[in-house]
């Protein structure tokens, strides 16, 4: 089995992918984008990770391309991407994981303050406030993906008062209405592009929070801003931009309301993810079904 | 019944705690202190919250003590305390699930590395570091009591490698040199007193962390900033002191590796723990069994 190997990742990181692939794929052979083009009837399948645009064309023996990330929205905005050619997303339950464990720590540390105590910190200020119980807040989880279901999970747990919400389910307002901390964990599709706006956040109670973990492109950077300005959003935790890295100019990262982290709320786990890469890289060239397909007219 | 409630809480603390024991105890009639002493005879048991040094003495007819704090570690401090009536800590529900979310705060900002982010978000660098799964983590909880086991079983439940270790139990040094994450929340005694001292912070592995939501006086402040500054310690997460409030020039509120929290890890919750008093001051009276009562030897 010949494999393309190809993606963003830093020498390190693709030293780490190459090893735990090897090990979950002892039969397979890697190639590098140099030579897949040396060699592209050889290409059987492709393993990538948000992979230059056009280094998936003219491969075609081409039987699946197998995404190390979760989320395929760059992947598919490459219009050179073969058309016939399945791609599936990356389901690590390690990766769930970190993420419901990081919207765990964000959830705990806006229903207890934390966030106000290191503000206070600074000042030398002695100052507690009140504590209210887990299921006196209520978290509305955006997205039942295989991320938002393992989140609510993990929150209802620990005793919170948990809502779910997905794009065709039930309208969006009502629930907002009553949440104290959203969670998003949405697909970025042109459905949910912007979905964070001025509109949701005047929806919201005063003093509710935001956790945004999917895209950055799903919220609008000047709404929120506003938001948080005008005292109406508490605080935002932020773990994806509309740039990345977020330029050193931009006003999320010295506002006292905002919590920055550079994209590390849930880091595809290489020990994991590389044996479900290679179940499905077995099934695609043995001609059975493939896990985790897009749908690339939904978007993911 | 006459029950004298004093304590060092605020007005609108004492306010809460009065609504909550009226509601919980519609037949106590509540004195302050000038009350008790205006009529010594009349009292039958007291609700106290550190109450001023010989605030207990002289009341003949004084049953139990029923202390609104877990900590009883100042109350019998009071060398004017009556010998022969029964002392009872408080045991709040809401207040251990309080004291575990405090902790799994700190074990997941730990683990995942957020009080870095926080340090680095102020230098506006974008930088993720290397993700474990949290079964890598090793976690000591020092102390096996209602808040000891309650945290335990929290971080268990989140996959944590947990350690649990009680003063009169197996040897700690061992323990020590396998934990990445020291959570203290033993009883203040002279048995623990000064515990978390050099010795003590040399047998854990290099870059460990504590945190301590004990008692100040369980840790040598100059011995935990040592290891600090030598960079043995990777963090500590305070919520008690030697001093309360943290004196306003103590190294510890500008300590890039400590987090200081304001004795805020667990409050005791009104509506809760007045039903608990509630029952220990009706059986006190009746002449059964009370819970939670102090080993005044041992010192909790």
């Amino acid at each position: 089995m010949n494999v393309l190997l190809c993606g963003d990742f830093g020498a390190d990181e693709r030293l780490r992918w190459q090893r735990a692939l090897a090990v979950a794929l002892p039969e397979a052979k890697w190639l590098d984008e140099a030579g897949a083009r040396a060699r592209p009837d050889a290409v059987q399948a492709a393993v990538v990770a948000n992979p230059p645009p056009g280094s998936l064309q003219g491969l075609p023996q081409l039987r699946l391309i197998q995404s190390l990330w979760a989320g395929v929205d760059r992947l598919l905005d490459d219009s050179t991407l073969p058309a016939g050619v399945p791609v599936a997303r990356m389901v690590d339950p390690a990766m769930n994981a970190a993420m419901a464990e990081t919207a765990l720590w964000a959830v705990l540390s806006l229903h207890r303050g934390f966030f106000e105590y290191a503000r206070r910190q600074r000042e030398a200020q002695w100052l507690a406030h009140k504590q209210r119980r887990a299921n006196e807040v209520n978290v509305l989880v955006l997205g039942q993906g295989q991320m938002g279901r393992a989140t609510a999970a993990r929150l209802l747990q620990q005793g919170y008062t948990v809502m779910g919400w997905k794009r065709d389910g039930a309208p969006l307002t009502p629930l907002l209405g009553r949440a104290h901390i959203v969670i998003n964990l949405l697909p970025l599709t042109p459905d949910t592009r912007g979905l964070l706006d001025a509109a949701f956040f005047a929806a919201l109670p005063p003093k509710a929070a935001i956790v945004n973990l999917a895209r950055g492109a799903h919220v609008i950077d000047a709404d929120l801003l506003a938001a948080l300005d005008s005292g109406r959003l508490r605080h935002a935790v932020l773990d994806v931009f509309r740039a990345e890295p977020l330029p050193g100019e931009h006003p999320f990262w010295l506002h006292p309301r905002v919590t920055v982290l550079p994209h590390a709320a849930a880091i595809t786990d290489p020990r994991s993810a590389a044996t479900v890469a290679a179940a499905n890289l077995r099934a695609a060239l043995a001609g059975q079904a493939v896990a985790h397909l897009v749908d690339r007219q939904r978007g993911y």
